[in-house]
């Protein structure tokens, strides 16, 4: 039996995860159990799984939590150092990382100080920090199992035979706006923006998978996770979600990992690793079924090709670019920017920035702070820029 | 470097089994080839290649290939005892059986008691003799390294993980006349049924693969393979054969193996395993592709469906099967009977057999020397109808 800690349990891959839990009868146990604010579901799902310990990061939602779970031998820890707390404690073996955004960067690394086994559904940690995660795991000899459905596909496509990939093939959905042209691209709203075709994910995820920006972040991923060359990642849309990724061998061989759009196959896959278990969930029934595949559009979808760039520069740009991107998509949620203000945020902050090599953590944060700052900066212009129009 | 015997090397598989050879440098060596009468590319090859030894079939073949190879210190054998000799020779380590029928059962066999790798592309072999083959193989700890794209597909799919297989889908291009009622069905021509849209192959596959019987016998060879029940084992018609194959694991994960139509990479793969060569053959370009699915249509394709059935009673009845396809496709491709009339020839053979489970080589052998003369018997009374009638 593993025992987990789970970050980010309210949001949507934490709550499949618990799914997961619940399917996997006897090989899953949950110590801990954290999240930002959501009390009222963090109160459902202690009494659910009853773990030792739960976290929050508000403070508010700390003192709440302590009251609902009184009858409980429950502790509520706060904070990140209450997270580190319950990525570290040697009662588990391994991390869920289903937070969103680069603060999952430092209990990942934590975790991984403490030899535990990381499922990574947070791929903003390896954006931000992926040199430095990457050889972090190395060093504890800790696997990093990667959740991303095509970086998981990958995964499980790869087995042994990691020596001979000729290149990977990261299959993209292509998201509600796949075909449209940069000028209509500029009439987007934030409801047409938040209605994905295929998979029911959280608001930041969902508006990076219209942006492609999601797609540009797991470019940056899989080059940590696969340690291969950005030459080798191709990005091929695939509208229909059936196929999650690809790997090509050098003798022309392709494997492919197939499945329905549903994340629990991809946690349940980083869990059992390296076995299977069987489970309920629905089956991919292929009959009838037509699959079609196409180039990205780079000129209509920048974020793919900023992304690519940033990550083959490499040292604080992809934390960087990452940075401005979590605000700028912040800001349109908060309908503050537009569409394509997403864009212009990201695309200044990382042409503003003064790139360094030198990738300890302590750089990585700076970065971040400083992206985080300019980022909100030029928001603030652009309001200001707004307010004294009519046409805005 | 691995020294091969190839068996069947002007036959379609065996040209590009050679050209495997070519552009695997250093890697492979031909220790024999061996065919049934082709003298004139047999001499190509032998001066190509400079093999040891090479063995024709028919009589008169070797009597002419001496005399065209007296130049070389290149030994020419004869008939079935050349064949065993070539496959037994302590100086090889892998067998290419690459021959077409069932003709293929015993130098297998023999290659196996000698301790040999087979790559196998003669699936008759594993239809007739499945039980036998694989019992042996395993007896000798061979491996039995599957050549035919579909179960290349899934031998590469599977790796170690066979314990948690839930199905195997065995693609199938669904051939010339896919969507194609029983009724039109009746007008096919040999010239019609000879054209492939995907693969180019020998004629007797390409019959086989119009009447989908092809895919039942595969169904038959993916079960000895794979150690797969045939409820296990789902046929789906994917008209581009893109997607060679697939495994669906017992937590609903599908793996696919995906290429361009082009035997010489399962070939590769067998001659190459456990690991990959680097090739210059075409890449797979998934842009622009669209891949579709269909249920198989038992009805029109009974072949299918009578394959199934074979298999599952087991004994000698796959055998007889074999044998009365071969025979009947032999009449077609001689155009003394009719297209429909191949499965009606193959369905009374197969219902008029007593069906022996006990499985030793002379039972099969004597169930296959029975049914071919049952088949040869039903032909005649077809011709016989015909030639007293003004509409055949």
């Amino acid at each position: 039996m593993k025992t987990l800690t789970l970050l980010g349990s309210t949001g949507s891959i934490g709550r499949q995860t618990l799914d997961v839990v619940r399917h996997a009868e006897g090989e899953l146990k949950i110590h801990a159990l954290a999240a930002a604010k959501n009390v009222k579901l963090m109160e459902e799902q202690a009494r659910l799984f009853n773990p030792a310990v739960v976290v929050m990061m508000d403070e508010g939602a700390v003192r709440e939590l302590r009251g609902r779970l009184r009858d409980l031998p429950i502790k509520v820890d706060q904070g990140m150092e209450g997270i580190i707390n319950s990525v570290t404690a040697p009662q588990i073996d391994t991390v869920v990382t289903a937070l969103s955004g680069r603060i999952g960067l430092e209990p990942t690394l934590a975790a991984i100080e403490a030899g535990k086994t990381i499922a990574l559904a947070n791929k903003e940690t390896l954006v931000a920090g992926g040199d430095l995660v990457m050889s972090s795991a190395k060093k504890k000899n800790c696997k990093i199992l990667p959740v991303d459905s095509e970086h998981s596909a990958i995964f499980q496509c790869l087995e042994e035979e990691s020596k001979t990939i000729e290149k990977i093939i990261l299959t993209a959905s292509g998201g509600p706006f796949f075909g449209w042209t940069k000028e209509k691209l500029g009439t987007v709203t934030l409801e047409k923006a938040l209605r994905h075709p295929n998979w029911e994910m959280g608001a930041k995820i969902t508006i990076d998978s219209s942006t492609m920006m999601n797609k540009g972040l797991e470019v940056i991923e899989a080059h940590h996770l696969f340690n291969i060359e950005y030459d080798g990642i191709e990005v091929l849309i695939h509208p229909q979600s059936v196929v999650h990724s690809m790997v090509e061998y050098c003798d022309g061989s392709v494997l492919a990992q197939l499945g329905r759009p549903d994340m629990r196959l991809p946690i349940q896959y980083a869990l059992s690793y390296p076995t299977r278990w069987k489970n309920p969930f629905e089956r991919l029934n292929l009959r009838g079924k037509t699959l079609t595949f196409h180039e990205p559009d780079f000129e209509a979808f920048p974020a793919l090709a900023m992304a690519y760039q940033a990550g083959r520069q490499g040292g604080t740009l992809p934390a960087v670019m990452n940075a401005a991107n979590e605000v700028a998509v912040s800001a349109f949620l908060q309908k503050k920017v537009s569409y394509l203000g997403i864009h212009d945020i990201v695309g200044n902050v990382c042409s503003e920035h003064h790139v360094l090599d030198n990738m300890d953590l302590e750089s990585i944060l700076d970065a971040d702070t400083w992206a985080r700052r300019r980022a909100e900066e030029h928001i603030a212009r652009l309001e200001a820029r707004c307010s004294n129009r009519k046409d805005c």
